[in-house]
């Protein structure tokens, strides 16, 4: 019987509710499916312990996280801690220093979903962001000259290293392999004359070694137009810290919103551990009311139960979702529902026990 | 008499197809307007240029420009010249050298456009995008170093001053004050540690100039988000010179396609002439079959109206644009019509002559 360790940072505001649901389907797949458990540990980090502490974790607290397998993630920040601290010194600070090199984030229009967009049909959405997490645009590399003079100027250096551009572009290249799909990269070169031409440069190169992968290019004004226009040209998508971050923003958009949107950030090596997370924020102003909607959480469980091998079970946890989704029994109401946030879980996990499991 | 002088650049592709039809336009409003007129000076300037000359424009091109009060520019990119010596070597150069800060971008759902969005209705798309158009992350600025190395790292630097950083911002709030709306700043603070943490202090800090203007602030990303979802929370715009590019292309996108779409590269000062452009490009795969549609390229027109201070007649202009999507007598076929490109800008100014003329 295999364990899967995991460390649970709830986070702040709604991250602990949906967290909760989250732990709760991962703990109803291990003992329907038998096999592996779950062992998870609970670590109180976050703005609370901020305001406390003067830290967002302690001084050994990536040591404490080495231990486990993976990292679940609720949502960190609140009012009165300035986000660069609250992300920068948790969230941006574990996906650095744990080399989490890969966020991969699934832009999927499950059945049931809200869709704003007209004349769409399920199947134009359906792609795999693969962001770039480790380095670029987000390095935090920069300099503030004569600040308060007339000849104040600010720099922000973006930072892209061949070992760091190779290597996701290497991942995404592998998986439209394995997953016998288009990749297509987004990237700006016409205006970012240094990075992106780079970024396009290692783009080509690495494509030398995969012929038989499909490629696309799109500078990211056109594809940000496109993922309104015709997201069905997109399958999987590579691209920078930063362009990622705003595209699967618009991904999560045309796709059912933040309730339904979940990124894993991965340490392909398993030299340290991974963390899953919805990528919501902590929405301080519904917190500790009990209508959270919890399904991006558990969209993320469904993300953990891939990365240990169990896709079948993975993919089970998402046809639940979508079986929660069209059956508008059990939503929460930013989904046009009235449950709570434990009905949806409890739903999730009723479902889950009885529907015809496919995927084993 | 006061007599308009234009430098037409038509550029590649559509462009010469589409600006014929701004300039028929603006012909006809000074005809029928009576007290000013338009003289056009054209350009051959372009990638063809650049074939014969190995120049996109002559060294004394700029010198050239700058005895007019406008400049009209088409589209320009063609198949095996690089972007980045068509684009840095004429857009830009001219948007840099003649210090043309501002980039006006109307985001409106005129009547009768197509939109993308379910559940929207005209009056929730209806912003104003003020981009920053001279530095920022676009400067330019950055190194290639250990090239072909294992060690090669890429940097790419945006400059942020004090004085384009509030200058664009000023500009922003006159013009949330001139015409009584929202302003809102789209930035990344909490991941772009030095740039935008600026840009977010200078916001606050001239907004203090401006108690009577309300105030927004949105992350790119949730911005990105919300103009899927909910456009209606923007008003006036303000943003860094890259976000402006994606967020815009965005707006083109919600607000009837880049056929739609128009930008002004002002100087405010006059100093130097401002460029009007439709934001679309060369398209050289539908070029010279006289299918193109100049509906982007006659917005621009209506932007130099704007300009030159015949506000009256660009709204007439805009009006007739609508008129024009809602008989869907003369559309071309990107919007679902048969009409030829010339057809198009012979109804705009057949409508202009017979419409009841609102704005004067
Ligand atoms: C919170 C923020 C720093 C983060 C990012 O931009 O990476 C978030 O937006 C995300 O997408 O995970
Ligand atoms: C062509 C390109 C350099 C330009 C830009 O990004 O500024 C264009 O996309 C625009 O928006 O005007």
């Amino acid at each position: 019987m295999s364990v899967h360790k995991i460390a649970v940072i709830a986070g702040d505001g709604i991250g602990p509710e949906v967290i909760e649901e989250g732990v709760k389907v991962l703990e109803a797949v291990a003992r329907i499916a038998g096999g592996f458990s779950f062992e998870f540990t609970h670590f109180p980090w976050g703005c609370e312990y901020y305001l406390e502490h003067g830290t967002m974790m302690p001084e050994d607290g990536l040591e404490q996280l080495q231990k486990f397998d993976a990292v679940y993630l609720g949502a960190v920040g609140y009012p009165g801690v300035p986000d660069h601290i609250s992300l920068r010194e948790l969230l941006l600070k574990i996906r650095k220093q744990f080399d989490q090199y890969v966020n991969v984030r699934p832009v999927r229009l499950l059945q049931g979903a809200p869709c704003p967009l007209k004349d769409v049909t399920r199947d134009q959405i359906d792609m795999v962001v693969i962001r770039e997490n480790s380095e670029g645009e987000y390095s935090g590399a920069g300099d503030w000259l004569f600040r308060g003079k007339p000849e104040e100027v600010v720099l922000q250096t973006g930072v892209f290293s061949r070992k760091g551009t190779e290597r996701i572009i290497r991942y995404a290249y592998e998986l439209a392999r394995k997953m016998g799909k288009s990749l297509t990269s987004i990237s700006k070169a016409n205006a970012l004359n240094y990075s992106m031409v780079f970024w396009d440069q290692v783009f080509e190169e690495v494509g030398r070694e995969y012929p038989d992968v499909e490629t696309k290019s799109y500078l990211v004004d056109a594809a940000s137009m496109y993922f309104v226009k015709q997201p069905e040209r997109f399958q999987i998508v590579v691209t920078s810290n930063l362009f990622g971050d705003i595209i699967t923003d618009l991904g999560a958009a045309i796709a059912g919103g933040m309730g339904l949107a979940a990124g894993a950030n991965l340490n392909p090596e398993r030299i340290y551990p991974s963390m899953f997370e919805p990528i919501h924020g902590s929405a301080p102003d519904i917190a500790h009311k009990g209508i959270a909607n919890p399904l991006a959480a558990i969209w993320s469980a469904s993300q953990i139960l891939d990365f240990f091998g169990h896709e079948g079970w993975g993919a089970n946890v998402l046809d639940v979702i979508e079986q929660v989704m069209v059956d508008k029994k059990a939503l929460t109401p930013d989904m046009g529902g009235t449950a709570t946030t434990v009905d949806v879980g409890t739903e999730v996990v009723a479902l889950l026990s009885t529907i015809h499991i496919k995927h084993v």
